[in-house]
């Protein structure tokens, strides 16, 4: 039997231990799992294209156990009242090969992505930070706001969406919560002062959420949403206003806001940062910019945790993936007419 | 909700439709799909490695359906008792990215190899063909044999295993089902006189299960076991001795017999004999080889045979992998601890 934690068992498990409280748990499974950098299988993720969206396998090992996820990325889902990410994904042991944990990852993959921007910020954004810019107010919005709070603390949100009921409705889910949220009339509004801009949008496209001039010293950018190729959020003058962190460069070259730049554009492995092999901020005034769009080792951590945290709960379900006769050799048996399955 | 066919299902459609039956359907289904190549994303499994054994992801797409199968490889499985290969699988939908069917696919991979060995069969050895030798009696063998009979009615079989219970399990299973079970002392008692030859052994090694000076003109081969780096079964000379076939030929130079062969190795990929671009066999005595390693397309026509056969059933079951909120842009509704779950 796989171990199963569907969307209902997800939902309830982060209502019971809070999403920030799972944010910094993760952030640190995160921290930990790019720290042991150079064990894992590293491939970027196998994409397939089509005219309505891309479907990615996400695959990675660190010899041990071994993951992957199942994800889409459809930019005219909402409109059809469909969700733009959805995924799935699995754990198995690399020992025997055999799946051991089967998940829901829309909302787990909400999650890695929030964990992972926090613990970047609390390497990288000054550690005086106060107010954070947030522009985009979709599906990941409020968990990347609580990461910045789990890990940093910060409270105070400047938020921007073209979708005013997006901006709403994040308003109306985290001000009960005790954020202080500041509503702006453009994106660059919502910048001017920020300390972390945080970049969530969804449009499939060459986009410029934000240009050069809005940028200003000191600041720590965490771009989110310009995930795949011929997807991105910043004006491409603005990755030359400071050193640019990647999860793993030869993904990123061509997923991230780097696409814009020519391939041997300088940027810092996030491990680098971690390990102690690249110094990471240098000053309160140098503009630190990470380039996210979401690695398989991120999934590889937020599995382990969803696994971790709910092993031998009530909320861990099961399925039956593995076929399993007595006589390994004998998979017939299962089948056999002449010996029916009890 | 994602439909569902974990083991259990599985189990009791194969019991319920015939073993035959269900090869017969899928070997259609397999060459319909091989003829509509072109429409198909193709490219090599995703393979991570470890001295344990191998863990893949094998996608494909045909622009309206996307499929991908997880499958492990473990040669010391068994030993432990374990299965050495394992998999599932899932379809999506390409127009939303949505998963719309999981599936175990141990069971599932049985079906597809022994339905694509016996379309290959039917397509290439000599009509005639009425004496069948089958080199390795795993967990493909008892499969391999009824797809042979599904489709060209041999049930003359000579067998060979290293394992002597596991040449035991196979006549066990087969007799009763009709077949004529010569059990040979060594492979090749098992080959000779035989019309075609079916190789499914185990070992993870460059063997050499069959020499060339064992292979007669007019012969058939279907060679299944050789399929990833450093696996083979045939001795490098029977290459030469007629046209190889191959699903996919990138993939099949990594993966296969022919790994054993330089790069520019001439073969003809199966789409082009059911095409109607190449003509397959020529003449009585040529000798036809197929270099089978599995390809992801088997998977795609496997899992859309079995989602085609259950739909609606009572046999399919349901998982909830695909977060839902009423607002596509609220996914943190799912977990707002102020609006508990329902």
């Amino acid at each position: 039997m796989t171990d199963l934690l569907d969307v209902e068992a997800m939902a309830r498990w982060i209502q019971r231990d809070g999403v920030e409280n799972i944010l910094r748990g993760m952030a640190e499974y995160v921290e930990a799992d790019y720290r042991r950098w150079q064990y894992f299988d590293k491939t970027p993720r196998v994409a397939s294209h089509t005219p309505f969206g891309v479907i990615e396998l996400m695959p990675t090992s660190d010899g041990e156990l071994y993951s992957f996820k199942f994800v889409n990325g459809h930019p005219s889902n909402p409109a059809r009242g469909f969700q733009t990410v959805t995924a799935f994904g699995a754990l198995a042991d690399v020992g025997n090969g055999y799946p051991i944990f089967l998940a829901e990852m829309t909302l787990l993959t909400a999650l890695r992505t929030a964990a992972t921007s926090a613990m970047v910020a609390k390497h990288l954004a000054r550690p005086d930070s106060r107010v954070s810019a947030m522009i985009g107010s979709g599906s990941q919005s409020e968990f990347q706001a609580l990461g910045l709070r789990a890990t940093l603390g910060i409270e105070d949100l400047r938020i921007y969406d073209v979708d005013p009921q997006a901006m709403e409705k994040m308003r109306r889910n985290l001000e009960p919560l005790g954020f202080r949220i500041h509503r702006a009339a453009s994106a660059r509004e919502a910048v001017e002062g920020a300390d972390i801009v945080t970049t969530c949008t969804a449009d499939k496209a060459l986009a410029t959420i934000l240009t050069d001039d809005m940028i200003t010293p000191g600041m720590h950018l965490n771009a989110i949403g310009g995930d795949c190729p011929g997807k991105t959020e910043l004006d491409a003058a603005i990755l030359d206003r400071g050193p640019v962190f990647v999860e793993f460069a030869p993904q990123t070259r061509i997923e991230g806001e780097i696409q814009q730049k020519p391939e041997d554009f300088p940027v810092t492995e996030l491990w680098e940062v971690l390990t102690g092999k690249h110094p990471g901020r240098t000053s309160t005034e140098e503009i630190t910019i990470f380039d996210s769009v979401g690695f398989a080792i991120n999934d590889f951590s937020g599995l382990r945790y969803a696994r971790d945290a709910n092993l031998g709960t009530e909320l861990m379900g099961q399925v039956d993936l593995v076929a399993d006769p007595e006589d390994p050799k004998d998979l017939f048996s299962l089948v056999d007419v002449l010996a029916p399955v009890s």
